[in-house]
């Protein structure tokens, strides 16, 4: 019965096609052939990846921006002037290497994966293993250098009366903006990262429901 | 024709066998039967549940338990009592509120873990695919609550004298200390969530790779 099978590949090629048909999967899902399913998911990770890369360099610009200078009174007719500077915490450093992290992986991974969208075959399979992998490490660094910044900035917004740390913001209202900005592209580049990863698993996921 | 094919159940098993075994896979990469492979990467899943389980719940209880009284003296034959704990700063309250949503997390996903180990199934596709999701998403919140935690405590350590932060370790020694253990516990949970979403994605891989 094997043989007389095998020798009807017309027929072995219909039945293949029935659980295709019933399956929720869309039949474009196949890694040698570009279909409509897989290029729409490999515009939306190039497009993302675009996203990652707008918000990690306004990021930074914004944050190395945020130098404000200020006079302030110490006592009555003298007053010193003071500089607030990103520079000046370590947490804001760090959040702008990370952000510099993010942006220059946002480029290559953006460039490697609009090449794959040019190529018939589209991005292989264990390239995009790769690639998750490496988006999901940079998720977790860049979510907490969001945190660590949103932090301390949180502390220069309320102060906190127990530590005896005052509020900053209310003194340098120009250079407390730049840090909420940033910090609010910070977070929009994690999420972006975070819908990558999912992404990439959906469309992994795909490619195994197709079998 | 079809009504044919699917009147001859095991021609079709055996059709299904033929990749398989020329594959590069190993044959034990195999949904509904649990072979070496699958076994040990589930282990492993059920282990870092566990181990998430662990430091989140040892973090909660390190942070909850750092209260501490001190007298501080104000001027000569005055000093007042001031207790230092965990709730005095958001980033704090943020912190054990994560690492709670993490423990529940880790028991919830670890018993279904544990028992999709028991079945000769194994732990399916789609459930894998839900877990792989929800890992990511706790993983950067999760970061992101250490960051702040640890951006927060940077302040209390260091110090920052632009703002004029004064550092607050040198005088709550064991505060600081269960602090500082707690951020570092908080921060295995986090490596132990990538770690569960880079197995997820190599077992989801390996599944494509067996086709």
């Amino acid at each position: 019965m094997a043989s007389n099978d095998t020798a009807t590949p017309p027929h072995a090629a219909g039945s293949m096609e029935v659980p295709l048909k019933t399956s929720l999967a869309p039949p474009e899902y196949n890694g040698s052939s570009g279909g409509g399913g897989f290029k729409k998911h490999a515009l939306l990770d190039v497009l993302l990846r675009v996203l990652l890369f707008a918000t990690s360099l306004i990021g930074i610009i914004v944050m190395v921006t945020s130098e404000q200078t200020k006079r302030i009174p110490v006592a009555p007719g003298i007053s010193v002037t003071r500089t607030a500077k990103f520079s000046n915490s370590p947490a804001y450093i760090n959040f702008v290497a990370t952000l510099s992290v993010a942006g220059l992986y946002s480029i290559i991974t953006g460039l490697v994966s609009g090449l794959a969208l040019m190529k018939p075959g589209g991005i292989s399979t264990k390239l995009q293993f790769h690639f998750v992998m490496l988006d999901a490490l940079l998720l977790g660094i860049v979510a907490a250098s969001t945190g660590a910044a949103g932090g301390v900035g949180y502390i220069g917004l309320k102060g906190n009366s127990h530590s005896r740390w005052n509020k900053i913001c209310h003194t340098y209202g120009s250079y407390c903006f730049h840090f909420a900005s940033s910090i609010l592209l910070s977070l929009i580049s994690s999420i972006t990262l975070l819908l990558l990863v999912w992404l990439s698993i959906y469309v992994l996921s795909k490619k195994i429901a197709r079998r």
